[in-house]
C-alpha cells in the first residue's frame, strides 16, 4: 500500500477505502457473504482484476474475511469480519451524501 | 468525470470523494480559506498537478470556491462552500476511522 505522507488519520483511511470500489464493495457485502461473482455482478463497471485487488487490500486490512469450501468446482466467499463492520456508518453515511448529490442534479443545481 | 456504472449512492459519493486527497484537502480547508501553496505544504505526497485536478473536481461540484483577489501577485484562495460543509461528517468518520487503524497498527493486530 502506498505509503501515508502527510500522517494523517484522514489520509490513513483514504489510502485504505478511497477509490471508487472498495466502499461501494463493503455495501455489497453488508447484505451476506458474497461470490466473487456476485460481486463481479453487482459491479460491472470494475474489472477482474481490480476486483481481485480491491478484495485482497480489505482481506490484508483483516475487514474482510475469505474463505474456501473444497467444493468441485471450488467455491471462494467473501464476508465481513467483525472489524469490517466499523465500515457500516461509513457506507451509511456515503450512502446518504451520494443521494444528497444525485437529488441536487436532479433539481438542476448540480 | 467516470461514469457511475451501478447508479448506486455510495458509487455517487465515491466518484467525487474517493481517491486519496480529497477528502484530506477538504479536512484542510475545515480550518478556513487557503492558497494553493498552503494546500501543497499541508499534502506533500501530492503532485501540483494533481491537487489543480482535485481542486477543480471539489470546484465544480459547488464544494469549494475558489476567489481571485487582484492582487499583485494574484492571490488565489480556496474555501468550504455552504454544500461543502456536509463534508464535515464524513472527514470526521474518516479521521476516527484512520484513527482507529492507527492503533491497531500500534497493538500489533494489523
Amino acid at each position: 500500500m502506498k505509503k501515508n505522507m502527510s500522517g494523517c488519520s484522514v489520509e490513513e483511511s483514504m489510502r485504505l477505502l478511497g477509490g471508487r470500489w472498495r466502499l461501494l464493495l463493503v455495501s455489497y457485502l453488508l447484505e451476506g457473504p458474497k461470490r466473487f461473482n456476485d460481486l463481479r455482478r453487482n459491479m460491472p463497471g470494475i474489472s477482474q482484476r481490480m476486483l481481485t485487488l480491491d478484495l485482497r487490500a480489505l482481506e490484508e486490512a483483516d475487514l474482510i474475511k475469505r474463505t474456501v469450501y473444497p467444493t468441485s468446482p471450488i467455491k471462494v466467499e467473501y464476508e465481513l469480519t467483525e472489524d469490517g463492520k466499523r465500515l457500516v456508518p461509513i457506507v451509511e453515511i456515503m450512502k446518504d451524501f451520494g443521494l444528497w448529490l444525485k437529488a441536487r442534479v436532479k433539481n438542476g443545481e448540480g
